[in-house]
């Protein structure tokens, strides 16, 4: 190889890195955290499942800052199925909130609709079964909106309010385009899209992939 | 209400189902089938299931021509678990194939390929149970492509060819785009898509439901 091809290729490599950091730094790409079905708990509906003044035991730091996977699994009952062992995230929410895939609540018979967290009006009611008792919610049931947890820094830079839709694509040889994506801007959050199961298997995606938000059609 | 009133209340009228008509006849409206897991097998593995010379019950046709929901159910058997009774949808095919949805795949234990029905090579096996016989294939295991079945009528119109890939968008609060769906062409096919239980599910689909294929992007 001569010195002329030398240069050619350093050039190839050089001109490849920085796109590729480039793409890494670009605002629109945000990296996807899968929620396969899981709980928040009340303080209360804790004490309940699992005996007075016990509190949830932090097992795994999930990405959105002070949010855990807990040790504490619970069995959930519906009208025609049931999950054995389903994870309680961390910390105690002021309402107890069970969310299920469409897939899932299809399987224990509950008809849950697609909402966002924390909006649990009219959402129906499942039964809880822990170690030390069992409750019965007349509502917390929902199929989670997709949505991106996204900081102040990120918002700013793709011109982008709390609350904002956005629509999202993937590729592969599911590639999908995810439209009414719900954005949350807060200083609290950590830059993470959050897809069930259903949603990430329809795509065929994995946890951590990346995803591209596109300007809004 | 006086005669005027009538007669904008009668356009009204009018043009309203005049569009529902147009849209309904529109050949870009295609009605969704949603495929749940299920299997095609081979002459000679529904005897090793069922006994000699068994011959698979009809119990319901499906919406393309010949096909049909078979009486018949079987165990399906993997690494990490298996699904008790799985329907075979006959007639008998010249392979054995098992088509799963990727939450399926993942709850057995399958690491399957997203590919198109009958392209069968480098696909993992799995084992099947019937009342008379147990069956173990070597290949057959799919996550089928997401398609569209279109006879030659419908396909000219939308200028597609067979083999082509379109693009077709929901409604809804979980709106979606499926890219990379193939069209199959034939006079032997009723104009219908086929979507798995995740990707319906991911976008809020019943079976019937109505979708849109949107010009190639």
């Amino acid at each position: 190889m001569n010195e002329d091809e030398k240069k050619v290729i350093e050039q190839i490599v050089i001109n490849t890195v920085k796109k590729l950091i480039s793409e890494k730094d670009n605002p629109n790409r945000v990296v996807l955290g899968i929620s396969n079905k899981h709980i928040h708990l009340s303080k209360e509906d804790i004490e309940t499942l699992f005996g007075k003044g016990h509190e949830l035991t932090n097992i795994k730091d999930l990405k959105q800052p002070g949010q855990y996977a807990a040790k504490e699994m619970v069995k959930v009952i519906g009208p025609k199925g049931s999950f054995d062992k389903v994870r309680i995230l961390g910390p105690a929410r002021p309402e107890s909130q069970i969310e299920l895939s469409l897939t899932d609540a299809r399987t224990i018979g509950i008809k849950a609709p697609v909402c966002e967290s924390g909006k649990l009006e009219g959402t129906p009611g499942i039964t809880l079964e822990g170690p030390c008792g069992t409750v019965t919610l007349t509502h917390g049931v929902i199929i989670a909106l997709r949505h991106i947890h996204m900081p102040p820094s990120v918002a700013e830079q793709l011109g982008i309010k709390d609350k904002d839709w956005v629509t999202v694509e993937t590729c592969g040889i599911r590639k999908t385009i995810f439209c009414n994506v719900l954005a949350r801007v807060s200083d609290k959050f950590d830059y993470e899209m959050h897809l069930d199961t259903d949603e990430a298997n329809a795509a065929g995606l994995n946890n951590n992939d990346y995803l591209k938000i596109i300007p809004n059609r």
